[in-house]
């Protein structure tokens, strides 16, 4: 019987690291969807199985929350588990753990749905394998960061960048990948800011699919001096409405 | 003691798959650059000793020519290995292998030379251990795609995409990491064009260094129906002069 609790093993590869030394947190972000993702596999509910009867799994939301970045070739553990079950939803946890001195560098949580991959529809999750998932939830694990919230804003934000959406950010599903989000919000600021002010804690919340082509337009809002909350919206055309895409906040360190 | 060629072993990881499910050029480049890391770190002339003596490798030019691209979730490995050693540039190549099926995806050249990281002029390769690295040169691995040209262009190009460079553009040098390149470059094409002509070989010259803020320009030339060069100007300040930072060439299957 396998564990409640997957371990992965994964290296802080230095080009991989930013101007500090440290590694990026879109990387970091990667390295935990993809421990997501061998756990489910190796317990018989992740996209290999998923993707044989037409449904995958789709994260709703993500909060990394990290004491410290791992310099530039840290080997580091990312253990990924189940923190609870619902028919619709599943949240999983994260816990980052420099393999060679013990150190924890951080947590992570986030929120995932299962859709029907025709119908784009949400279905239920404990129909896998008659509920298999919810035999592998582990309540007792500690995960000592704040609940990943849905990131609230009060205004819309002030526009304070466009991009275009180019071959390079897009996914196997051929929608904007979940960690150039959260790139293109990090590339809002400059290294000055991340000279003073590493990053605290990252928080997405998926909305929409955005595609190849969209021009994605970047809101911003201070909600003190060292945290800020990130609109993306996208425009299909140049004269589409826009359509709100993710909602991100990011807390700096003082 | 260690073999001449160094053998790495890496996954083709699902975020790092394009739209037709096989990983980016790009990443597979990140992979290369890894593997000649570690071959040189594990042979005592890599990063962790050159950085002691104010030493660094700058990589000069890398081609990639290849008959596949790895799938999602297939294991690969990176041979790598010293071509030739000369006073102040060395070639090292590399061959993709598939873990479980043993097919060759593809190979890879590069030319690399060291500088002196205060002075960043060119410093004798061979003076590194008394030629240390002259022992583990390889002769007899076949490496049998063209090589590494230095991307001739007949005349400027014509202009197609200005970008800024941002926070997740930059290494650890603080320069635009040269991977970021093989991105903004292989942008210039849709998903269209990549569903009928996926990328056969891939070349780069690395001319100078560009930096975070630095407003890219490319401009593109077109050699034949699938083959096209790319050249990469920088603008310091947006009154500065352009200043060629590379030049690329992308050959598309048919």
């Amino acid at each position: 019987m396998l564990s409640k609790v997957g371990s992965y093993q994964f290296l802080a590869e230095p080009f991989h690291c930013d101007f500090s030394n440290r590694l990026f947190m879109g990387h970091l972000g990667n390295h935990l969807l993809n421990a997501a993702d061998f756990h489910a596999n190796d317990r018989r509910f992740g996209m290999h199985y998923l993707n044989s009867i037409k449904k995958t799994w789709v994260i709703s939301r993500l909060a990394i929350e990290m004491d410290e970045m791992p310099l530039s070739y840290a080997r580091f553990t990312v253990e990924t588990w189940i923190e609870n079950a619902m028919r619709f939803f599943t949240a999983r946890n994260f816990q980052v753990t420099d393999v060679d001195t013990g150190k924890i560098y951080g947590y992570g949580r986030s929120i995932w749905a299962m859709i029907d991959t025709e119908t784009r529809q949400p279905t239920n999750i404990l129909e896998i394998h008659d509920g298999l998932l919810s035999t592998f939830v582990e309540k007792d694990k500690p995960c000592p960061i704040d609940n990943v919230s849905r990131v609230k804003m009060t205004e819309k934000g002030e526009f304070v960048r466009a991009i275009q959406t180019n071959y390079s950010d897009v996914d196997m599903n051929e929608h904007i990948n979940s960690i150039k989000y959260i790139e293109h919000v990090l590339d809002l600021w400059n290294l000055d800011w991340y000279t003073k002010h590493p990053i605290h804690r990252f928080e997405i919340a998926y909305v929409a699919e955005s595609h190849c082509g969209d021009t994605l337009l970047f809101y911003s809002e201070k909600v003190d001096e060292f945290t800020f909350c990130v609109r993306i919206m996208k425009k299909e055309t140049p004269n589409a409405d826009e359509v709100e895409v993710c909602r991100s906040q990011v807390t700096f360190k003082h």
